[in-house]
């Protein structure tokens, strides 16, 4: 920062890691206002500058009156800037308050669209590029950011290597119902669903790989659990079964969660979440076939018809008989994509592996083994009648040193939705993009 | 990895961080035949299992004659599985190697595409799947990955928010030309070109923000730097003014060569990269105008009209003129975006800056302080002949609380290629897509 000022520039997350240095000293703040309240002589303002927030106390007797007269007319959200002293103030969870000298409004804010009173989803959507302002708002993308930053750290610990997919890909694989096309100078792209083929020769060249990007999906759904573009991490692990799977998954939830609890369980207070239930997901997560899940299904009265994929409904409910994540694997090869392996012991069933989220917040993870068999692998994409061309490169790994490899995908929204414990993805990435919704 | 062997598996690179700990210890590893050299009793087998290589000795004396015969006939990227000895080899770069005890070939490769030969680009680019295992592709993914987590762990200690900007913008605000557009339902939707205008929002929200994605561009240019599909990270802050930008690009840069020369000097090292160069990346780094930097043009006899943007030849010239990144600021206004700051000092040039790489390698950042002032901003969006409508949502951080910011964008590709010192910007992500490639 090089703003002209006599006095050191502070943010308020300096003063909420190590204010006690600051203690007696003056200090210059930019930020908006964020709240007031006045008494006579003196005015409370809330000063929040996207670190954090603090209460800047002006007395009338500090200060010249035109400043004084500034507090009183400053309204939410104009940018200000403040000169003062820190001082210690018991009551505040930072610890700390301002003993303003010097006040100014750097900018009037004019009738700002959101105001402490309740407004509805569709005009806080509207005005998402303002509401994320607002602590709440904070609260959520701080998560999603240690999420992201908790991803990257456990598969970089762990000598993955980050191998960035492509999002234009060439062919439309497995039908184009679901892509998003775009002219590709004389050609057409389709923007990607998963970089999972592409890992797979990532797997090759470095044993360990992943990608982490967003992906996309056309799909005309309007759930509380869809969004058109969202982030997805892929790990994928050379000679690695399902079992290593699984157990990579487990560790890498149960890390993902830690790391939140540690370093952002002020912003989950804030959301109201009860952390008890984040507490209670170690290992070992419970395991159980496609098979036992459709018992619970059974043993709750569920109507449920075997050898169908689970839907949110039957997730809920197999969910609802754990107090963390369970993983599902082994789901009927019928349902499955062609490059799932068979289990060996029942052709009719995939190594697969599913996990879903407690609390009925849905499938977060889904994986599993590969086939790593060239004959095997072409026989399938005959059976789901797809083009073999375009699978040249990828049929290439089976025909150089085929390997048995695993991985999973895991997807970012509905993870950060589970851990904030929010209803709808929409709130989970600062600027969502659903069917009905392009803008801001 | 729970493969059932009954000796522990390990990757190369346990061995090449903690070999002394396993030292006369059997060990199995799985991987892939690298080279191999073979005289009479003894195969010299290069294993290599994507995270190192290790020589494995397989003598005849050891093993039965089929497992010998195994080790005459396994070919280059077959896939193995080995068991033997930790040994000490003072000779290797790893200081390991091992004694074959047990070897078996698990998926013989047949005519391997790429051999010790030379290759044309073309070939291998289409083999891109398979180049990726080679050391060279190996050093460069490996640069990146740590390049991208530089960028991320700086922002991240930094105090930073990461904020992902949407990918799917509503409005080609400045026109269509080198944009990529889909069907978005009843609608289109554009490709993000940057991010920057959400950043702005993001910097009102959370005082200092960075995205960090893929980025697109339609452009027909087959130039050694230009990719279709790119990686981007823009940070943005408030309440920082143009120097301050500087300071912040200066020091991210520096950080960015400093973690590669101390994590991956291996690698530069494979890469034949003068590492002087990158040492010589220190604070300060110049700072020059534009009018200097033209100076420097003419004084060169280099043809350049004034007013012009610098094109690749000029900004290799400039940056021959020092041993570190430049900062060149405040170009003229005319050939800037409309929401770059005017210099009050000179309303003709802008508060812009550009780093432009040494050796030739071109501009790496682009960035500045934005116009804040609402009807300056309206006045310029009417003179460049923007749809003012699109700018709505962007407009309104200039009514409510508007605030002096700055920021920039650094792109990957260019920095992974000067980094690494490689000619063109196609082998520095690992699937990529010019013009007229989008396979594999």
């Amino acid at each position: 920062m090089t703003m002209t000022t006599t006095t050191p520039n502070v943010y308020i997350e300096d003063l909420a890691q190590n204010g006690t240095a600051y203690l007696g000293q003056d200090v210059t703040l930019h930020g908006w206002l964020y709240n007031k309240r006045s008494s006579g002589k003196l005015h409370f303002l809330q000063l929040r500058d996207g670190t954090g927030t603090i209460q800047c106390v002006l007395f009338k007797g500090d200060v010249p009156p035109e400043m004084f007269e500034a507090g009183n007319r400053v309204t939410q959200e104009s940018s200000v800037r403040v000169r003062g002293t820190v001082k210690e103030d018991k009551r505040s969870t930072l610890g700390f308050e301002i003993g303003v000298t010097d006040f100014e409004i750097l900018h009037e804010s004019v009738d700002y669209p959101i105001t402490p009173k309740e407004h509805g989803v569709a005009f806080l959507m509207d005005h998402r590029h303002l509401w994320l302002r607002s602590s709440r708002q904070h609260a959520i993308t701080r998560i999603r950011a240690e999420i992201i930053r908790a991803i990257r750290t456990f598969f970089d610990e762990r000598g993955f290597t980050l191998v960035d997919a492509p999002i234009f890909t060439p062919n439309a694989c497995e039908g184009t119902t679901n892509l998003f096309e775009t002219d590709y100078f004389d050609d057409k792209a389709y923007l990607t669903q998963s970089g999972q083929l592409y890992m797979e020769a990532a797997a090759a060249a470095f044993g360990k790989a992943y990608c982490f990007g967003p992906t996309f999906r056309a799909e005309k759904s309007k759930t509380r659990r869809h969004l058109t573009e969202f982030w997805m991490v892929e790990p994928e692990v050379a000679f690695l079964d399902l079992a290593g799977d699984m157990d990579l998954a487990e560790d890498f939830v149960a890390f993902i969660v830690r790391a939140v609890l540690e370093n952002r369980r002020a912003e989950l207070t804030l959301l109201e979440r009860d952390v008890s239930k984040l507490e209670a997901v170690q290992k070992p997560f419970p395991r159980i076939t496609y098979d036992e899940a459709t018992k619970i299904l059974k043993q709750e009265g569920h109507a449920f018809e075997y050898g169908d994929d689970f839907g949110a409904e039957d997730e809920t409910i197999i969910s609802n008989h754990f107090d963390r994540p369970v993983l599902i694997h082994r789901y009927p090869s019928a349902i499955k994509a062609f490059y799932m392996k068979p289990d060996p012991e029942n052709p009719e069933l995939s190594l697969n592996v599913d996990m879903i989220a407690p609390e009925g917040y849905g499938e977060i993870i889904g994986g599993g083994q590969r086939e790593d068999d060239l004959n095997v692998l072409l026989k399938k994409i005959k059976e789901h009648e797809l083009p073999e061309t375009a699978f040249g490169w990828y049929l290439d790994l089976r025909r150089y040193g085929s390997f048995p490899h695993s991985g999973f995908g895991l997807g970012v929204e509905r993870t950060v939705a589970w851990i904030c414990g929010i209803h709808h993805v929409r709130e989970t990435i600062p600027f969502p993009r659903l069917m009905e919704r392009l803008t801001p």
